[in-house]
């Protein structure tokens, strides 16, 4: 194994990189923008150019390197195909095969954002000493990665782990951002807990609460609210972390894995999100499954450069 | 690789051994009566009897023979270890270990017997042609069995692919046999459709149907009278494919699979049953998951011996 690795976390507006030992150590990280300008076709030169200009920095060579692992932004196949990515205007592309190509034949593997950050939270993160996980990330959406025995799980169509879209409810009447209605991220998602608590309070006119007193009621202000007591923002957490709960009860029905890790803007919740989801996880978890360990993942937004170093590091 | 191997599904009545080439042909298949006398202490020497008997006869000896993968009833993990096996009269036992070791060290495998099952179908049954699949079997109860990159997913506790303790309702009164309400199972098993039928009899008790017809109502009757148009029949059929195809999308949207396997005795319903939960299905689906493959399972009570023989073969 060569001493050095790279972790890629490409973003719609960002491309993190990070410079890593293949001890494990993070060595360096910085940013650059992402150029989604003509379909996209600035991002893999940009990506190598600055690869090239921190190994001249440290006066190393691309033989120092032991391979460079990527996060994309879109369902990417086990093989390495981004088969659209429509944040960054890509089509159907190998991006393993393209970025080794541009870079003397180097190592490269992909894995969707969401799965790859699972696998760098598995090794660095609030899943460590776990080899199959899954990382559940409330952030604006409702995002998963799903780790069995230390590997990434893809899906046929790079589609594993969409777990944002386990449909919940039959009533829904507004449409997810996929088309269909009645999502997990309908509710669960900093958007959706507030579009459940703005519901909750246009269908509940009389009731007090605190809420009304924020001028933007955002999902910050929901827990914050919760937690001085508020007993409608008690039952808003109360409703959301019963979905969540129900919705990984399913999931683990389904998968077993050792851990839950759960990640994402919301998870700075803290005690009472966990709380509430694990009571509830508790109530309809098959009794197999009951003693899922549940984390708070730890790596925040470098979840994904630790995770393309270790798809290389393997 | 020698030239044969065993698989053997053992089941709470009968054991049944399957004689393979590991070219892949099935040359013999016979049952043996599972003892669960003495907390099913013979079962273990009545195997090794058994196929010692079948190699006497063949003139063959335990040198030709490459392995011997087990189906258990209960909860296995990856390394071997039956959790606990009610049905058997079994603890915490490592099956691999203990049948190797009585059997010269030969190679040993042992999953759930659902787990198995599933890739008995992918080898040589419904799933042929697939890596990545979901086997559900709709019998007395509803069980699964995941592959995942041709091999058999089992969970930290052994109980991955347990989809028939999914939670899909929060309405119901009367307990699983697991100990929650409203599981999958309670639903969609031949038990299942039979105790949704009767229960709309006796809260529709004005309907016309001839359902009230038969003494005896079954799952068989139920299809049945759906095929010949009957209107509750065919809305009780409805319910119980709205509660698969359901399920079926909340598990393709973690694992995006290929293919979903249907099995079980229920499966014999035919184009009605898989027709409806595909209906619903593409309603609850991730787009991207939207054009799963469904087969119907074909090896019928043989999936387990092969799927024994496969874990050798590999």
């Amino acid at each position: 194994m060569k001493k050095y690795a790279f972790g890629v976390d490409i973003g719609g507006t960002t491309i993190k990189i990070g410079f890593f030992a293949t001890e494990g150590e993070l060595i360096d990280t910085w940013e650059i923008p992402t150029r989604t300008a003509d379909n996209g076709k600035y991002i893999i030169g940009d990506i190598k150019q600055s690869i090239e200009d921190e190994l001249a920095k440290r006066n190393l060579s691309i033989d120092d390197i032991e391979g460079i692992g990527l996060g994309v932004p879109g369902p990417v196949t086990e093989d390495g195909t981004v088969l659209k990515c429509v944040n960054l205007g890509w089509g159907v592309i190998n991006i393993e095969e393209i970025l080794s190509d541009a870079m003397g034949k180097i190592k490269v593997r992909a894995g969707n954002d969401a799965n790859v950050a699972a696998l760098g939270e598995m090794w660095k993160g609030g899943g460590k000493g776990h080899k199959d996980l899954v990382l559940i990330t409330l952030g604006t959406g409702v995002g998963g990665g799903i780790i069995i025995n230390g590997k990434i799980l893809a899906g046929a169509n790079g589609a594993a782990g969409e777990i944002g879209h386990i449909p919940v409810s039959d009533d829904e009447t507004e449409p997810c951002g996929c088309g269909k209605k009645g999502c997990l991220e309908q509710y669960a998602s900093a958007n959706g807990i507030v579009r459940v608590a703005k519901r909750y309070l246009a269908a509940n006119p009389d009731c007090k609460t605190t809420l009304r007193d924020s001028d933007n009621i955002s999902s910050k202000v929901i827990f914050d609210k919760a937690k001085e007591g508020d007993s409608v923002a008690l039952t808003i957490v109360d409703e959301v972390g019963r979905l969540l709960g129900k919705s990984i009860a399913s999931i683990c029905c389904v998968l077993n894995p050792e851990a839950v890790v759960i990640g994402g803007g919301m998870s700075k919740a803290g005690e009472l999100l966990i709380n509430t989801i694990k009571e509830y996880y508790k109530k309809y978890a098959f009794h197999a499954s009951a003693n899922t360990e549940f984390c708070i993942a730890e790596l925040g937004n470098l979840a994904g450069i630790y995770g393309g170093a270790k798809m290389i590091i393997d």
